[in-house]
């Protein structure tokens, strides 16, 4: 048994509270190592003749990654309060591994050996809104994505789609535009809208703000804005605007004041300043973002910056009836502020979705006082490898595996999985126009759980590499749409919102196999199999189960009995018992 | 080289910010297994070339338990932000450990492989009072200290020392006699009391608050109480009081009104009640603190508990000048509770100590958010095993060099080190009489990182059992009290207070020895060396070190040269170079 490999700690990903009456606890041990683990868990203050009560329960194995299984067992203690030790098996020995090590047998006589969630208070308790279990997400970038008037185009506007954009091309998108496109939207069946930043600012993509509390002219003003939310909410679409609190732009006041006044600025505290002349150049004597001069950070911790920000938090909820925050650069700011900031937010619209860009692990940020959710990158670069030959089956189940387990349950089914954005290269362009790739993905990004986002035009077969590539002009002349791959998007969201295991309700786990990649969604009243075929050969498989219902398959693929025929980049979806 | 044994995860006790301008870093090994490890680190944005500009630094091996080889680094990142992984050598193998596991080469063409400290807020940072690393604490348990006023005795009081302590024994300890007694305090040389409650209460101990506002009438009056804590304050003493805010005393006026008036008390809310209907036996339908009736516990999610609560922490420290709360059960009541609590108390005074009463892994409660510190159990257990022959010297060294590692560096010098307390046995009764073995406990707690405290009378040899035992009246008749003892825990803390490496300031490393306890303890300025003999038969130890001086030795133990000869229980110090 290799003790060195055994892990657990408190209050993390590997115990949580799931809900106000619900402990979740994992165990991390080698691969392959432990036969069995069995809970040893009581209430602290249960005893009886000097001996701790306790009970045992037997753990299940809830995945494996390249190193490490993990084991999973759910309780509700009575009294919410929990005391609990693991004992460990592996054939030939057994020991009880407990916070202050590994022990031959259970220390019942001292409670204090035994890790300790000491109660489940409900204040605590991780809790995004419901909403969000059930939301698929399209990120919109507002300048590209329609000119429904004209009339607001900035100087120097390109006509729409006339050329490939540049970083500082403008092409004149704005509200009107999606508010003409909403059909498109609700054909395909997305029930959230992700913009990128509205507010006024300096670029065509709206990073470097100016003025939180107003609307970039471009795109319309206020009302038209309302207006968006809402159609939006009528078609029971929800609204996500991105907000940058990290730094502002150049040409915000505060900033232009400070670069004017220097230290006699009033405004000398709300950046983070070195000295008191301000220089931009060579290299500005400020904190930025990254080195860049024109994005000062911002000084998060400074009273006023920070009822400016929550102020503007709250501004968009109440007065729009925004249903989320998106937050841009968001573990460069303190925990303190965030920590206000979804009080503030919260106290408006309980039910507002906070979802912080970080793409390494976020567990900090994710405890239940700050984010309800972070991009989920970690499982974009495991898609994006495998579905494109960069990485293996058996690592590609070990790395969603690793993702799965590496945020507690409630986290994940209110993660925002994407497989590309505005930073990125398009899906397509990844796949370097393979389309059935591209179709793969998806497959496996609207049947995982969590909260998937699709952006603007992947669904009709839009290409592009980096920024500014990923950000062309939308295509609405149908005749240059991949309407085949929009049907299939479209009939795969409309799986998950009617099969019950097909999104967050199905538990995952993936099937032993060696070349075509088999999973199960297991929900409490029906059970789906997945077989994808990325292989450029056909395969055949014969599964054990009984197959009720074919759900889908390409064309080329078929199902007879208990044998599965796959074609090259084939799949089939089979609702088993 | 043993991959299933490394880790690290970022934002806790293996990586946070120590000041607002360091960040310490920390990796677990396998116990002697990896030869060297070099940290990987840079700033996230500076790049040449399509590659990462990095920077390398040999870590340092920190200590050892058990199971692993802890490694440790400090760095100053001058942009305040660091990505981060670890080169591990073990002599065969080379290997990059990162975010994303394991690597052969460093990956330099993509920064989302490394471990991320995104950005070193000053809000976050971990901060307690400078002036908590410099004191000795001394517990008073206020019933049995000093009967100074005898017209506060409640009914039934029993005359000073004349018997034994029953539960429910009142003896008549009062304010007055802690104001009589503070030359014995002052002369002692500790410089922080730590009262157990004094809020109006119905038993001796008065942790069944009744009224969170008012002095219990035993211990005089909120008058008494000011003069006690100016008294304090002129001989440079700080005060800590304690408070139960996880639940209430039976009498507390809000809970007998939800016992006489059911769901009907506008008070229904403040508890966890069950049911409409209240009773009490023959279990209580309500929650309690474990299964005592006469203490429901408090609703602190409630608005109105909060608000309450919220108000008694400013009340104390803004009236009276208080500086320090002691929280008792403070891990069963949520953390978005002591986050207020903090918030509301800082504001007031800064630098009041916030401290929880909790006795396993404190992580989630230590992030710079909530306490300054806990009750350091896991120290106290070590010290007591070791030094009363339950444990072997290795044991010893590695638990000591777990408890060091659990918590960062900035937790560890403010730790809360007790050896005993109203909760437990005395030390010279758990020593079963061995006043050699209370010595040496004293030694190292009085010569460890922290702020140690001591149990009043301890220090004049007083002894007694569990509780009601250890709460015997406090011997004030010097005959009995053993003041050769008090004289040796006088000089120890005088060594603290004037010897730089003795105390926080001193890093302690265990040497590698089998039989002898011997430890260096370093600071800047000064190196002491200590060699404790625990066993009964006497021991020779040669040191390669110059000895400059001997700063203590027990009478018949010697130094010679490079010759130390211990006695039996014996022990020297020396300032070495």
């Amino acid at each position: 048994m290799l003790k060195e490999a055994v892990y657990h700690r408190a209050k993390n990903n590997f115990a949580y509270a799931y809900d106000k009456e619900t402990i979740h606890l994992r165990l991390r041990t080698k691969k392959e190592d432990i036969q069995k683990v069995t809970l040893i868990h009581g209430d602290p203050y249960v005893w009886e003749d000097g001996k701790w009560i306790y009970e045992e329960k037997e753990m299940e194995k809830s995945g494996s990654d390249d190193l490490f299984d993990y084991w999973f067992a759910s309780l509700k203690p009575p009294y919410r309060r929990l005391r609990y030790s693991f004992l460990l098996e592996d054939g030939e020995e057994m020991t009880n591994y407990t916070e202050k090590g590994f022990f031959d047998h259970v220390p019942v006589d001292d409670i204090a050996y035994h890790f300790c969630f000491p109660f489940l208070n409900e204040a605590d308790v991780f809790t995004a809104p419901e909403w969000a279990k059930e939301t698929i997400w399209y990120q919109i970038f507002p300048e590209r994505f329609g000119n429904g008037d004209p009339s607001l185009d900035p100087e120097g506007t390109i006509a729409w789609e006339s050329e490939d954009p540049k970083p500082d091309s403008f092409f004149g998108g704005d509200f009107q535009g999606v508010i003409d496109h909403l059909d498109h939207i609700e054909s395909l069946g997305v029930n959230g809208l992700y913009f990128t930043p509205i507010f006024k600012a300096y670029s065509n993509h709206k990073y470097d703000t100016i003025d939180y509390m107003e609307i970039d002219p471009q795109f319309g003003d206020k009302e038209t804005f309302r207006i968006l939310v809402k159609e939006c909410h009528k078609r029971g679409i929800r609204v996500m605007l991105d907000a940058v609190f990290n730094h502002s732009g150049y040409y915000f006041a505060p900033f232009q004041d400070v670069l004017e006044n220097g230290v006699q600025s009033k405004y000398y505290q709300w950046f983070h300043m070195w000295e008191q002349e301000v220089k931009t150049k060579p290299q500005p004597n400020y904190d930025t973002f990254a080195f860049v001069p024109e994005m000062p950070k911002l000084n998060t911790e400074h009273p006023e910056v920070k009822q400016h920000l929550l102020d503007v938090a709250k501004y968009w909820v109440e007065e729009f009836d925004i249903d989320g925050w998106r937050l841009d650069v968001a573990n460069e700011v303190d925990h303190a502020f965030w920590r206000d900031f979804r009080r503030t937010v919260k106290s408006v619209k309980p039910e507002t979705y906070i979802l912080g860009e970080i793409w390494h692990d976020s567990m900090p940020w994710l405890q239940g006082d700050q984010f309800d959710a972070v991009m989920n990158y970690p499982f974009t670069n495991a898609v994006l490898k495998y579905f494109n030959d960069e990485m293996s089956l058996s690592q590609f189940k070990n790395q969603i595996t690793h993702v799965q387990h590496m945020y507690p349950e409630n986290v994940n089914e209110v993660s925002f999985n994407l497989l590309d954005s505005h930073d990125t290269k398009r899906i397509l362009t990844y796949a370097d126009g393979n389309k059935d790739a591209v179709k793969m993905m998806y497959l496996f990004q609207l049947s995982y759980e969590g909260a998937p986002c699709i952006y603007y035009g992947d669904e009709i077969g839009m290409t592009g590499g980096d920024d500014p590539g990923c950000r062309k002009c939308m295509e609405w002349n149908e005749e240059n749409q991949d309407l085949e791959l929009f049907q299939y998007v479209k009939k795969l969201i409309h799986y998950r919102k009617t099969e019950p295991a097909f999104g967050n309700r199905g538990k995952l786990s993936f099937r032993d196999t060696n070349d075509i990649l088999v999973y199960e969604k297991k929900a409490d009243d029906q059970t789906l199999l997945f077989a994808v075929n990325t292989l450029s050969e056909e395969k055949t498989l014969t599964i054990d189960d009984n197959v009720d219902r074919v759900l889908d398959q390409d064309e080329s693929s078929n199902v007879s009995g208990h044998n599965l025929t796959l074609a090259p980049n084939g799949y089939v979806i089979l609702e088993i018992n």
